[in-house]
């Protein structure tokens, strides 16, 4: 019953145990899933680089499985961007997918969540089936809620993997110039890119 | 000086070394980089599930970087593709282009070297910067050389990013609809996208 402080950023007298040891883990487990993969990220080490025991990871979280879900629904939680998304209708969606997705990148400890959570799917084949089921029942099945004409979801699937695309070639492989090109240089192919996918 | 015969899927008397051996160690490194990524793909492993001794591996390839290079090469070989997707210019370069990489997608052998390739480059930095290296002085340039107006190779790269962003979702995390719908509904998709980066 404890009150969730963690990842306010600031510490006030820090409990070692409680929330402040779950935030720790989490941090620990978002670097390691970013570093290593699903696969090659261990509790044991993950547990070791905050520094408390792995029992506790087991207590908090139960499994890896349930520990990289907490890990990748933290900073692209559909909750936390859809409603800002759909609201204006589909007509600004393109460039509202976009600029989300590029904020993320952007943004080293949104971005390392981004390419962990990339890098897991593709390289673990139970971390890609977590991966699909959660995207399929969430964000593309009320994204594709939204849109008129036939191939809803194909459309917005098309749409969200060129996405992928941009967060793999911009922010992991790092192929220039896209790597280093201006965020808004880059919206301004893509928003329209996504908007020819969603209202064709 | 042996004939490279490597590769025909024939098996005529089958010599226990040279480029049978070859071959055998080619195959089982695509077979453990598809399935563990360059960091989790072993020589030892490679050369256990070609039936040879480790040295021989390093005898024909040098090293573990030396072989992918030659896994990644075989199926998406620049040599193999380019000017048949260049020869009639810019107009139909999209489609070209579509139908290049969801023919190799659809084919099991190639796709597998396809998703190594997307999965080393995500797990490894090494191999990243590999990829990204034979890449941008080949096929990129290639293209964005024959193409009119500003930002050709940036608009080349956002184009590979969908192509990218595609291989991921349909053959990897294989969302549906789209991992399983008709090569040609993607291609009616994929192909205008990427013509409208390349021919804008």
């Amino acid at each position: 019953m404890t009150a969730r402080t963690a990842g306010t950023g600031r510490s006030r007298g820090r409990p070692t145990g409680g929330t402040d040891a779950r935030a720790k883990i989490l941090a620990s487990a978002r670097t390691a899933f970013a570093d290593r993969g699903y696969d090659g990220a261990t509790i044991r080490a993950i547990a070791g680089a905050a520094g408390v025991d792995p029992a506790l990871v087991h207590h908090y979280f139960g499994s890896k499985e349930r520990l990289f879900v907490e890990v990748v629904q933290f900073p692209v939680a559909p909750a936390d961007f859809l409603p800002d998304v759909l609201a204006e209708g589909p007509g600004q969606l393109g460039e509202r997918i976009a600029r989300t997705f590029l904020a993320l990148g952007e943004d080293p400890s949104t971005r390392d969540a981004l390419i962990a959570m990339v890098r897991s799917a593709v390289t673990s084949p139970a971390s890609a089936a977590m991966l699909r089921e959660f995207i399929s029942r969430g964000p593309l099945s009320k994204i594709a809620a939204t849109l008129d004409g036939p191939d809803a979801r194909l459309r917005v699937e098309l749409a969200m993997a060129q996405v992928v695309g941009v967060v793999l070639s911009r922010y992991v492989l790092r192929l220039e110039p896209l790597a280093s090109a201006d965020q808004e240089e880059v919206l301004a192919y893509l928003a329209p890119t996504l908007q020819r996918y969603l209202t064709p």
